[in-house]
């Protein structure tokens, strides 16, 4: 059965995550909401996309996942639902499902041109974004206009991106690079800091800095029992650098 | 079908909101849970009361509210429940609801005289408000004792209040006026700042200050991409005043 | 019907609570999932252990908790399955299940020794934990080997320990200490202050402190509208002495 997901910028706080689901109960009754994230990169689209692309493995193959990350809300940007290896994707069209999407085997795209009776100038998650979720859960068509996305898509937007994607409230620092595609016995450089790669956080001393593969697949900065935030100074954006030879220690 | 939305200060920190909701799940199988807000303002009821009337428009019209900000628990508050427009609410009888009341078409009030055999002194909600509100949900009688609103309700309680009721945490803030009445050519003074309408964050400048019609149709104090409560140096329940005048510039 | 529960140290943040309950979604369709606690001590162990066996009086007795404080994850902790009084409890061999294990009078306990095809190396929650707790609640068989618990527990493990076990955001201090084995006139000696008990913050002049039977059963030290932490600069772990006459005034 169809689950609907959310993944946002809104945090917990507030009336807002609650607001949007209210519309997904009313409009689609039955079927489970999930809260994925509610807490991706605000204003930060690039890095909010490369977490969204590692963050849905996990997801059933027809999972609706309604992605709101708008600091464009209210101006002219476009609005879009994506399917991509069978998941539905609905948000703003502003890049934040391109890298899953530009790394998807089966693609299609469509132009959300449908708009509500009542639409607010700062929540289309609640007034635009929920309601086609629902109708898409529920197994009604897509409201919009089918494009070709590869007039819409740039193709290097899934390549991966060594920059700092998410800092978690432990001061871990997840990146856009896929750890599938970094040799064990590289050295990831960040804020002036040469990390080597470790299994777990077990597998080092308490205070060392290194790099690991986090439960998402991507290359992950961390300190045991403290904060690479702190230790190298990094934010949402910031760049890291992969040596590919192995550094003198 | 019934569904039971949770409107409270606790926060979603520690086992209070699990706990209240262990209740529901217990005694109102199959009934969804919604939480709408967990961080109404603690101890400021009246500007709870605010944001609660104005949160509710998009809810099923048989919702059942838990609503919980109880700083009196404990002590010889009452309790209550109120039937407005057709949505229940259950919670402490301290002015938490009178604004949706006051301002409701349709009210019936009871008096919450039934209590649980278990009663803690400080977690009401759990204790006595969720078991009610589960009843209510299952269809069964309200357990108290049917009151006259015009004896127990201020009238003047629906008016709007020109004050911060709620801050997010970007610092936007959010006033007890609806913008419904508020004309667009008014100026909104809030500490010792005068700020113009404009239609959402986009059209105005990074960094400028304006007031707009938040997605709950009420006034809104923000700066694009800053902090209206850093810029004003506001809190809960401070004043704003609304010039009907439009000030030179 | 059977519901899982989740009480972690996770917290609301990021994408882990979300991955995690995607699994059981997936693998439990139709079976009610409800976060009792996400911000369970990290790294605090013990604590965390008296909080969860305060915790969960109030759940369904076939409940199945999937219980995740695992600051071991990666290394060669061991994994059960315990189940107290009719509850299920799934998560790491590190004590956090001992308290409520050694308190129960119906036990039974199982080493989790069969592993997923795909684990991962920091989070066992998802990967591990999640798909057991799923198939307890789905009425199969617990995939692992029945152990005798009388080999395994300190019976010592269940008595009440005399220290701060959780701090909530208005910086009340839970203790380990279950009001229902410290008579009223018990003086609660803490961060060099002493406190006498009280039946709620309604009860003692706003700034005073105090200790009463929180909504857990648990002794709580609290400050009316103040904060305990910091007015007796305790964190989670710090210990704390109940003088069993009372003190002079």
């Amino acid at each position: 059965m169809a689950m609907i997901i959310t993944a946002t910028d809104f945090g917990f706080e507030g009336p807002y995550l609650g607001q949007m689901k209210a519309v997904l109960l009313r409009e689609a009754p039955g079927v489970p909401v999930l809260d994925l994230i509610a807490d991706l990169p605000a204003f930060e689209v690039r890095a909010a996309a490369h977490l969204l692309a590692a963050a849905i493995h996990d997801l059933p193959q027809d999972a609706v996942v309604l992605g709101v990350v708008d600091p464009g809300v209210g101006t002219e940007r476009g609005a879009c639902v994506v399917q991509a290896d069978g998941r539905w994707f609905v948000g703003p069209d502003n890049g934040l499902f391109d890298v899953l999407a530009a790394r998807a085997d089966r693609l299609a795209w469509w132009n959300l041109d449908w708009r509500p009776e009542r639409l607010s100038n700062s929540f289309h998650g609640r007034d635009l974004f929920a309601p086609v979720a629902a109708r898409i859960a529920r197994g009604e068509p897509v409201p919009g206009t089918p494009v070709d996305p590869a007039g819409r898509l740039d193709p290097a937007a899934g390549a991966d991106w060594p920059a700092v994607v998410y800092a978690d409230r432990f001061g871990n620092l997840m990146t856009g690079l896929r750890a599938a595609f970094v040799p064990r016995e590289a050295v990831v450089r960040a804020g002036g800091v040469e990390l080597h790669y470790a299994r777990t956080f077990g597998a080092v001393p308490v205070g060392a800095a290194f790099w690991y593969e986090n439960a998402l697949g991507l290359v992950e900065l961390a300190v045991h029992r403290g904060s690479a935030r702190a230790r190298l100074g990094l934010a949402v954006g910031d760049p890291v650098e992969v040596l590919p030879e192995q550094a003198s220690r």
